[in-house]
């Protein structure tokens, strides 16, 4: 069972480095034969996972990876062989026709692979079987154990509240000054701030790297070998500068899972809810605090001299000044779950097959409005932004919420240690990262998901401490 | 038979992306698990390519295409799996060895890979089986239907002309400036010339791109996804210009054979000596032309201001200027061969099992000095200084200097065709990439790389072009 297992990480961690080759800079030719490589691999490792060898040696092993890897075996003996290869060739064509579209404003373009797409979704579901709606099955895929109806009904308890606090936070930072922020900011210091902020958080770079995507990620290449991807602006550094932050978050995740257990569940990250709660924290919990630009702010002054007549109580409300924006991945901190109750919506609708394909453009604008009040310019600011429609990961979206919800949660009772937080406030967050690899990373995929917040923190996930975060940043 | 040659393709060329990967900047730690991918990877090809289903298909075919694969299944036969897998882990790991060593001027921290990579080179000849030496065995697995001997009696009837015309152009070199080629040059502004003169050339970049890696190289992700890489020096645009127009080459025979037969010998380059012929034509019969340098001088002078008061009669000297250099891939034309024709000694008395590891170092620098006249510096700009071994490529460097030769032959057989000739004289080389496609890279692996050249020039391979070449280059 080790041999295929790790035959199976082998397979894995080769298609997620022709993935991530794909997404930094392969040639457009390179497209229709790549996608076909990827299949291929795909098409392999669901062969293995499937097979007869891999179903008798689930019981030579024992604890959680027996358990995950039945649940696993479960789940893809359910698909045919068929579905997964249309299912990865699908995903790999659709994702360069979104690119097109999304860069020619080009809804029509991308709408058939959208409804390819769908319909695979509704396959798979229907394979999977599900309790109330199809989106229950597709969920189960990126968060182990949760229901979609938990979670609408999370979403609906926190809703009001969340579009309050985005109005309050929209409104208070009307009178914060941030366009000095923006001015001349050459890509090679960008990537030197970067590179120096994400060693300090404790990324290795001996076992890792950043590149150039245009839809930024993580991802993992080998045991030692994890892969952060981010997106420049000349005149803004603080968007690289917290885009790398949040992959750096995902990637100190993957390089705290035990490496000997690379091909097992217990060396694996759990799911996407709680890989979230690891970005957001070092995005926002680190990134966006006092002590942060306490001791980075002198940092960027060197490399940018425009922040040079800023002081920090100058600088700290600019970068954590709120605005409504069209686009998710530019979204502040408390408007950014506005647009996830959008896309959550979208999706159970679209899945439920109570929206059409065709109708997902003038769909997005109008709940769009209802929740910013404003429309966006056209698809490319709507309908287009996201990449992960274009990948097959429907069901997806909601972890967002979830990984903002559990990183709130997990910060508080990280602090609650002394240790971490007398550090904390004086810049030092390395105990941070320890407290999370023994609590979070360590664990792998031994613990569901709520078992491992309940475990980590004291309880399920719970809204509380995200609510209160935001209320005593932005409304106080 | 087909399903079975694309899924060898899709393996092979899946394979090459992480080797390319590997070379272009992979973190150091990845480096044992990429091992383990490749060496997973080759040996599923191995296992492909030696099942009784090849065999069998063998017969559905017809052809060259059969010929050449029966000659591939008759070879990877005779390899037991247990050393394929071993020759791959070894090549892996003592590839990030060799770039130790070579950083830190060590040899014996490569020697026992070397030691290792020899054992298996002479398992493998011995499994393959020889007429006179080891050799033999090695070779043909890079110059399909070459012999040792050949090789050796051929490069003995031109030794002595090529020492007099290095001595020669060095001589003459003496008093042609240079230095002023020297001069700051960003590696931005060499990125921008590298990649118009590829374009230009014919390359399409819309089917490839340019990396940096520390050895250059080209290698094939996919039919439409050809890799270049170089290395620049901040002070010398030419040697990256030139390191570029040598791997386009190489990327331009690999965009010229046929894309829909990338699974067959008809669609797969035909031999290594082959392959180089089309790289030192675009480096030198090409990019150290009049006419190339009429075309592309005013380019460069607006990038690198420092080429501004020099004009062609006293550029084109200087980028054909000689000396002697410690290292081979910097080697001008008239020299070159000089470093192939010590190498080939070695090799061949390494595999004869008449020169020991240890005594490499020893045996390379004397032998140098009795070529060049000098001793190198160090280990790493002696035997350190070349990739291949070190990739298990022993056998392989003979085939460089039959490049050199077929460059020559085939230059002159294309500029007998009046439309090549008359837009070459006038800067336009594009006669000639179509002239290349034609005879050559249309073929793929069809005919014998002997029989190739007779076909596209009347003669098999012939010394008398090249040696008419670097004479009139260098000594008239």
């Amino acid at each position: 069972m080790n041999d295929l297992l790790h035959e199976i990480s082998l397979l894995s961690s080769t298609s997620a480095a022709l993935d991530w080759d794909q997404e930094t800079g392969a040639p457009t030719g390179s497209v229709n034969y790549r996608a076909k490589q990827i299949a291929y691999l795909t098409g392999k490792i669901h062969a293995l996972k499937t097979s007869p060898e891999f179903q008798a040696g689930l019981a030579t092993l024992n604890g959680p990876n027996q358990r995950e890897l039945t649940h696993q075996y479960e789940r893809a003996t359910k698909l045919p062989q068929e579905l997964v290869e249309r299912d990865s060739e699908t995903a790999s064509l659709a994702k360069a026709a979104w690119g097109e579209a999304r860069e020619k404003n080009d809804f029509p373009t991308f709408a058939p692979h959208l409804e390819k797409l769908l319909k695979i979704a509704r396959e798979k579901a229907d394979h999977w079987g599900y309790e109330d709606e199809p989106y229950d099955a597709l969920l189960s895929e990126y968060e182990r154990g949760a229901k979609t109806k938990e979670v609408a009904t999370l979403f609906d308890s926190i809703d009001t509240e969340l579009a309050q606090i985005a109005a309050a936070a929209v409104e208070k930072s009307s009178s914060i000054p941030a366009d000095f922020l923006h001015g001349d900011s050459p890509i090679a210091a960008q990537q030197t701030l970067n590179r120096e902020v994400a060693e300090s958080l404790g990324f290795d770079f001996s076992q890792g790297r950043i590149d150039t995507t245009a839809h930024p990620f993580c991802t993992t290449l080998g045991p030692q070998d994890i892969r952060l991807t981010t997106r420049y602006e000349d005149h803004d550094f603080a968007s690289s500068l917290f885009g790398v932050m949040h992959e750096t978050g995902h990637g100190l995740y993957e390089q705290g899972l035990p490496a000997s257990d690379f091909h097992l569940p217990s060396g694996q990250a759990v799911s996407l809810g709680i890989h979230e709660s690891q970005s957001r924290l070092w995005e926002n919990h680190v990134g966006r605090s006092r002590p942060f630009w306490e001791k980075w702010l002198p940092r960027a002054q060197e490399l940018f001299p425009h922040l040079r007549s800023f002081d920090l109580d100058q600088f700290l409300p600019a970068v954590n000044r709120c605005a409504y924006s069209a686009i998710r991945v530019e979204a502040d901190e408390a408007t950014y779950d506005l647009h996830i109750l959008l896309r959550f919506k979208l999706e159970r609708a679209l899945l439920a097959g109570e929206l059409e394909v065709a109708d997902v453009p003038e769909a997005w604008n109008s709940e769009f409005e209802k929740l910013f009040g404003f429309r966006p310019a056209n698809d490319s600011e709507g309908c287009l932004q996201d990449i992960h429609w274009s990948m097959g990961g429907l069901g997806y979206f909601a972890t967002y919420s979830l990984g903002n919800i559990n990183s709130a949660q997990l910060f508080e009772a990280a602090q609650k240690d002394p240790t971490v937080s007398s550090a904390f406030a004086k810049g030092d967050f390395l105990p941070l990262l320890t407290w999370m690899q023994k609590n979070i990373h360590a664990h792998g995929s031994t613990l569901f998901p709520q078992d491992l917040m309940e475990n980590a923190t004291g309880s399920k996930t719970d809204p509380a401490p995200y609510l209160n975060h935001l209320r005593s940043r932005f409304t106080s």
